[in-house]
């Protein structure tokens, strides 16, 4: 098998909303476990701004961001399962590439929990190398974490999925979303748009919510929101305090006042955050114990968890709705992202 | 049957640890569902510190705090079981002493989650009364709250369960503390000596954890605690890192660093928070989402839970551990507690 010495990219040099193009040498090819994809589409999600802008803690520059990768196969391990992972087949990756794979966790296929999670991008490998994502022609990593696209879902539609769409599913799913449950959204974006889908198809009943009004017919229309909360509308958030189960909250600002969604949620709701700021946030704790309400942080979700969801999209009909722009124009298009201009996300094209 | 006119308590005339005599005219008595309580005992709660002193919210002075409270009954409604409560029945009332009694939350015997819970003292009565606690020789409520004292409790050891016991004992059991799960209880105080107790009981592998090394022999050898974890040794809070399914926070001060905490809950695991500091709390809400730690707020429990905690306790030989003062050193004692002398509960007898 021929080996593909240098990948390239579009990396950023320095904190700011640029990528360059950028040639590097990709960590060593494990000749075990490794899977080599030559990418076609990578979906902009908005860790790729926190990351390279440095608001999440250290960036190591360059850094091509990028960890909604699909592709296809080009190279696979001698142990990678040769008809599963055949050259040729069309694979993603999220958001997680290694983790231990002997703990607790990773043997109950909750690799996203494994204390050694290493990120798609900007994360250190056990031998020391910073891994680089999918902004780029190529990528590699252990097959556990590359996943098959199912031949119903396009490119551009999975890519998305690999990290907006099973970082909503995951949490709606375990925490009970359902028939007879009252679920709110909270921000129509990237999350927000896979987040009411999910909801819905799940069965419980859904409003979206978000700081204006402009998004409420596209919510009902095109993402099947039975309700919309304008949160800017002092009074219709009155009349809807403690009304939801499930309390999704795929957005927030610097100024957002967490009293406000805490009062949204149901007696013994739960509050559940996907998206959380950079900066430290402050409330009083008293205003969530006399409703017991639990605030439950969840990340992405394993390999098995975004087959299962792959899966259930099928079955139900839950697509993410994207916009597609050449890689080339990374910058420009994260600029979209950055300005809330992506509708719901922006697609990069190889 | 006669009617007492006038109660005769200990009250707070301004934001302080000062209580003084008090007369004050009850609220009427209600014919059909009251029940009236010669006062015998009264545990002092921190919250009764915070209540005079403002710190959680308005308060309205004068006010008799108190919400232990145990004493023999002196008359009943006309609707009032006049077998469960008849007169001179050992009984107690906890923090709450009204409700809806028709809601959801109600009817499934959840009272402390009725958004017209009406608090023993401090709060206001549908009718307009603040309610007076039990520093007093009398106190009134509806039947609903008024909880028999099973014979095998003393009732200065019953007092401190009403409030402390259930608090500590609800969320422990509703989030499953029992065998194969680790507990740490943070804070040895009045509700942190019953949730070692009640952890303990339950089945589980219990560590106590405070902010010196003074309490351990008395952790392990009155209250059964299997682990003593000294937060103010970095090398064993390090070396504790991730190993409570379950962390039961009863203290706290102005200082806190929330992120010490987070780390000791196990990944998924929960963390329980049954007291709140008066000031907001502020944390990187980041520090939970990966690993999906849970935030959860307890408050109190309902009469029928406090019933089901008294046959627990029984059953497992469980009791609070407190000191008795006469109700005549109401402050003195309240000092006591201000000062974290109180081994581990006052209670006041009349």
């Amino acid at each position: 098998m021929s080996t593909i010495q240098e990948y390239h990219g579009h990396a950023a040099f320095a904190p700011g909303i640029v990528v360059e193009p950028h040639t590097f040498t990709p960590r060593p090819f494990d000749d075990d476990y490794d899977v080599e994809i030559k990418i076609t589409h990578c979906g902009i999600c908005a860790s790729d701004i926190h990351a390279i802008t440095g608001g999440r803690g250290q960036c190591t520059y360059p850094l091509v961001p990028g960890h909604e990768i699909v592709g296809h196969i080009v190279r696979i391990g001698n142990q990678v399962d040769p008809v599963k992972f055949a050259i040729g087949t069309r694979v993603g990756v999220g958001a997680q590439c290694s983790s231990c794979l002997s703990c607790h966790q990773c043997h109950r296929h909750r690799e996203q929990l494994c204390n050694q999670r290493v990120n798609t991008y900007n994360s250190k490998t056990k031998d020391g190398y910073i891994t680089q994502g999918g902004y780029a022609d190529y990528y590699r990593c252990h097959a556990n974490f590359v996943i098959p696209i199912p031949s119903e879902l396009p490119s551009e539609i999975a890519a998305p999925m690999l990290c907006a769409g099973v970082t909503t599913y995951v949490p709606l799913k375990d925490h009970g979303a359902g028939p007879g449950k009252k679920v709110g959204v909270v921000g129509i974006g990237g999350l927000g748009h896979m987040g009411i889908q999910w909801a819905v198809a799940l069965g419980a009943e859904v409003t979206a919510i978000s700081s204006s009004s402009r998004k409420e017919e596209l919510c009902k229309q095109e993402l099947g929101a039975h309700h919309y909360l304008d949160m800017s509308n002092a009074e219709v958030m009155k009349a809807a305090a403690q009304q939801f189960d499930i309390l999704l909250v795929t957005a927030n600002g610097l100024d957002t006042n967490w009293g406000t969604f805490f009062d949204l949620v149901a007696t013994e709701g739960k509050f559940i955050l996907v998206a959380a700021p950079d900066t430290p946030i402050s409330f009083y704790f008293y205003s969530i114990i006399p409703r017991q309400i639990n605030l439950v942080g969840s990340i992405i979700g394993s390999p098995a968890q975004i087959e299962e969801m792959f899966a259930f999209a099928i079955e139900k009909n839950v697509r993410s709705i994207v916009q597609v722009m050449p890689m080339a124009q990374a910058t420009e298009a994260l600029h979209k992202v950055h300005d809330g201009q992506a509708r719901f996300r922006i697609v990069l094209e190889a």
